[in-house]
């Protein structure tokens, strides 16, 4: 268990978020890598009312910041390619390997994610909305397109730069998960699999269950139950 | 100037673009990081028809490719970076510093670039459909939240970290560049200065320069220029 209330590293996570984001927020991608790296941290828990003061700390008001001591930064990508440098199971060393997993880390996070992310919002935000029903279809095209180009490049490979793991495959991997409410993904078999082998690695495992029973730890108590 | 056509570095762009597009077609921000860095590349130039084999080398069929013979990569976030490490102009040394640079570059590219892209589809691609005009208040308005945050963050600062100019300065002023079609930058007088900041530097005028140059030298002749 990488928790630990003692650890240099602390990051920020939510206390309680909305059933549909449990399982997704940020935080996630950075426990996983802590998880991978063998790394121990504390989780500094905000309510969904974040205090002013949080914009110093993250201007966009997100979470999660990252902090051990030493560097204090935000944004998953950077941070998981800073823990990265500390675990070769994250990053390889050699600068091809090395800069293959960069260059899919920021793949995963402007190439595919905002297509995805686009149609998440339109499913759940904006459900409701006459802009979002007329918008779907196309939303829809292109994120598929996205995930066809991603599906044809991995073909028959375990990982997306051949058979090592790396922080791109954990931001992509991480990134495809906000279509859980569709069965996009799974019209791509390869892609579909590639997701499963992600989602079973014992990292990644820790990190969703530590994430998961914060918000459960968090529930409001039924009215009465305090009676 | 940095073009030359026997250098080791190539980069891919196109021979042409919509006039809307040029001077914010992605090679400009590999073509500034180069000319920061001084660094001699050359353009292969690709027609907007690429042939099927481009996938292999890029999936998502985007430009630029970078090549040195060292390292073969796509994605400008991991270009820039890469070339970061060459030149302390781009990316500083000292591990909190580089981080910081290597935040806002991945903060340009997923947490302000999204929004920002998403209204200009909406006023470039999509302006006669219905559904865009429904969605553009909604989208400037998160846009603009986007810039808010952004000029909070910046407040009297130079550069995003300070007084330092970095890869996350150069990836921040080439994606504010996609609102160029609104006033919505200099909205935030702050950033309006910073994103002129940035457009002066000499680096960057040598680019969007020597990309510019490239649409001009294939712009279709007038009918019966050629007789």
């Amino acid at each position: 268990m990488a928790l630990n209330e003692n650890a240099a590293i602390e990051i920020t996570a939510f206390k309680l978020v909305p059933e549909f984001a449990q399982g997704v927020v940020r935080d996630l991608r950075v426990r996983w890598a802590l998880e991978e790296a063998g790394l121990d941290y504390r989780a500094r828990l905000l309510d969904q009312e974040r205090p002013a003061e949080y914009l110093l700390e993250q201007p966009f008001d997100q979470v999660p910041c990252f902090n051990d001591g030493k560097v204090r930064i935000f944004e998953t990508g950077a941070i998981v390619q800073y823990l990265g440098e500390q675990s070769e199971v994250l990053l390889p060393r050699d600068p091809q390997g090395r800069y293959r997993a960069i260059q899919w880390t920021y793949a995963a996070l402007n190439s595919v994610e905002p297509a995805i992310l686009n149609l998440l919002l339109i499913d759940i935000f904006y459900a409701g909305e006459e802009w979002a029903k007329l918008r779907r279809p196309g939303a829809a095209d292109f994120a598929r397109l996205k995930l066809k180009r991603l599906a044809d490049w991995l073909g028959e490979k375990t990982w997306l730069d051949g058979d090592r793991f790396s922080i791109g495959d954990l931001i992509m991997i991480t990134t495809l998960r906000f279509l859980r409410h569709t069965d996009m993904v799974a019209e791509f078999p390869n892609l579909g699999a590639y997701l499963k082998r992600g989602e079973e690695r014992p990292a990644f495992q820790r990190a969703l269950a530590d994430q998961l029973a914060v918000y459960a730890a968090n529930q409001p108590q039924p009215e009465g139950a305090a009676a």
